[in-house]
């Protein structure tokens, strides 16, 4: 073995791209310390995490157990957008939760819904275009695009749009940034729950065809709604009920429990449709052949019954941090139409804690109580807010509510 | 249903970026009339995949199935870089083959290869800084490197060099085109099956160090390899075994025969993975988990000696080919020394086809076999190629044999 020579002090050292500097997530530090302390024989209400507590549906585990059994089919690559009988029953889905007629060739299969944003966002931006989202926001779009040379135009938004977009906001933003080349959506939106109806959809999808703007539309809470009964689209309204211009991402990582699979899709406008499907080769050979084998079990009548009522119990838990606020006597707190998080100011408890990160390490220290501070989702007013996932279900969303009332005496 | 506003003529046209402009693969031409053909009714031997016809391994799916009937781990999210048990494994597998001590800190599970190479050329490079890489090579390197706005320094090898880089070739590209940043290593190498031993490897990564060019080497064939008995390095040499400051990538996919399962790592390099574990977290969550906790089984001493039987078949069918290239009057092959692919100039079979697609689109339909063209590997001189798999096997490397013969004649 020789030892290489030293580079001559001429050499640029190595080091680490300029765009990989994503920064450091709030929810991490929290979630080292909610390890220390459960290793500490510490019992701790996590209402962290972005997946529900509840698995896999029952067709999809055993359709999996059977496929590894009998070796079939062989589990080689597939398609790169998928097997088309994958693709044939998420069509079939748009149908029967949509009434949409979506062509299977427009259907991508992909490793889980970060895999659809990836080809996304690579279809259909160059570097220095600007894409417009809103603020609070899932964190992930900003990096993704950032460290794709993509501009991201920041739309603050507030409880007054309901933390969504509108035609002003986006008007505004151009007027300050430029012309922007894409927006992205998201209905149910994380942190905040929120979600756009059809009119507000409308607007917003006429707004991009007139100013040229590709529409990325994060539907992966479909389906996770708490609608009034007889409410107008109770899973929530696809952009492309309206426009098929844009891009449809979904996955099966939320309505049906399968986090850690990493399936999920997109809908791919016809422009866009030979980009998307020859970079998916290139960046991910096709995604998980397994999961896609055993996903087919997902559409059943019975599955979704299942789905049906586990959302029901995310509604039970919804219902006590509701009507906990008065309790809790914090802030503002966003709607929570869907998805499975209640996003709220803490109000006069900041008069204490001065921020949510030093509020949420002292809950956690004090009652074994896990949060996630808004700054991941809102570095601009996050240090104000705390996102709680009630993903974790009733009993633990009952006792979390019961010590952070105890912690705030 | 609104129908938006037309655009003005003013507003830029949505079109697919730049960046996605990805040149289509033969492959897939001759992949659509396989299915065309067979469909047909008629027998084809296609020696197109990369993949090898030998599934995972027994103890992989058997815990798979196990996992999906006992429900045991959850399968959420785990780990952005993967989980820790895994890692472990690896680890370990590193001391078994290479002797190696790698700190499982430094190994990130990935979706496989495929999402290690982009996590790694996210981190490693800055855009417009030039990576070099052997031509005849994998196509998807270029590809991933060219959407990531990284300039891609092709090094034109040949059979002088057995088609790998030398540190004469990549001083010669400096002096073309600049200051390299990065190069690409692959040994054993797709679609030649060269590798390159232990003193080439050193003499290219001390050229690395002394020029300041971030290694990134791919290792996914090793262990699938064809030594000669007493051979030094029989599994291939780690370019970690002679200096830490590259990228080491690997994957279930080829030696367990897990290419569906979308699993694989990369070796970090201190100085990169805190980008990295970022960059993972943000583009992908997570790999797979069903696949993560199968994957345990495949570093038992049963599951070692099922494989290297896996690969003792392989060698059988190698043997076929190399044996057979008198009879099949071709051109120059590349030596084969690992990986499953015979690639070879068509020598005076070009007189009469002219091209290797036009060879293999009328093989394809004249005697039912399906060989790769080499455009693919090589825009320069693939025209003359062919790339074989012989992961198919002995008795379809016999067939695909006897009817290529057939078909000269």
């Amino acid at each position: 073995m020789t030892v290489p020579t030293p580079p001559p002090p001429s050499v640029r050292p190595l080091a680490a791209s300029a765009r990989s500097r994503v920064p450091a997530f709030e929810v991490m530090e929290i979630l080292g310390r909610v390890e220390q302390l459960r290793a500490q024989g510490r019992d701790v209400v996590s209402l962290c995490a972005g997946e529900p507590s509840v698995g896999a549906p029952a067709a999809v585990s055993d359709s999996a157990a059977l496929l590894h059994i009998t070796g079939t089919p062989a589990l080689g690559y597939t398609s790169a957008i998928g097997t088309r009988e994958l693709r044939d029953a998420i069509a079939g889905h748009y149908r029967k939760w949509y009434g949409l007629d979506v062509p299977p060739e427009r259907v991508a299969v992909t490793t889980g819904s970060s895999g659809a944003f990836t080809l996304s966002f690579l279809a259909a931006f160059n570097p220095g275009d600007r894409v417009a989202l809103a603020s609070p926001g899932y964190p992930a779009y900003r990096n993704i695009l950032t460290a794709l040379g993509i501009e991201v135009v920041t739309i603050q938004t507030g409880p007054e749009t309901r933390f969504q977009p509108t035609p002003a906001l986006l008007d505004a933003a151009q007027a300050a940034h430029g012309p922007l080349h894409g927006l992205i959506l998201a209905s149910p939106a994380n942190p905040t729950g929120t979600m756009t109806n059809r009119a507000e959809l409308e607007a917003l999808t006429g707004w991009c065809a007139a100013h040229g703007v590709r529409l990325v539309s994060d539907e992966i809470y479909h389906g996770i709604t708490y609608p009034e009964p007889g409410a107008a689209d109770p899973r929530g309204v696809s952009t492309w009920e309206t426009n098929r211009s844009g891009l449809v991402i979904s996955s099966f990582s939320k309505y049906w429990g399968m986090t850690g699979w990493r399936l999920g899709w997109a809908l791919m406008p016809e422009d866009l449709t030979d980009a998307m499907e020859a970079l998916a080769g290139n960046f991910s050979l096709c995604p998980p052949a397994p999961a896609q084998y055993a996903a087919l079990g997902a559409f059943t009548a019975e599955t979704y019954a299942e789905r049906d009522a586990v959302v029901t119990s995310f509604a039970r838990a919804r219902s006590l941090l509701l009507a906990a606020h008065d309790r809790l006597g914090w802030g503002i707190a966003a709607p929570a139409d869907g998805a499975f998080y209640y996003y709220a100011d803490l109000g006069e408890q900041l008069d204490r804690w001065g921020t949510s990160r030093a509020y949420a390490r002292a809950l956690l220290d004090a009652e074994g109580v896990a949060l996630v501070p808004g700054t991941d989702f809102d570095p601009l007013h996050g240090h104000r807010t705390v996102r709680l996932s009630f993903a974790a279900g009733e009993t633990a969303v009952a006792a979390a509510i019961k010590r952070i009332v105890r912690f705030q005496e």
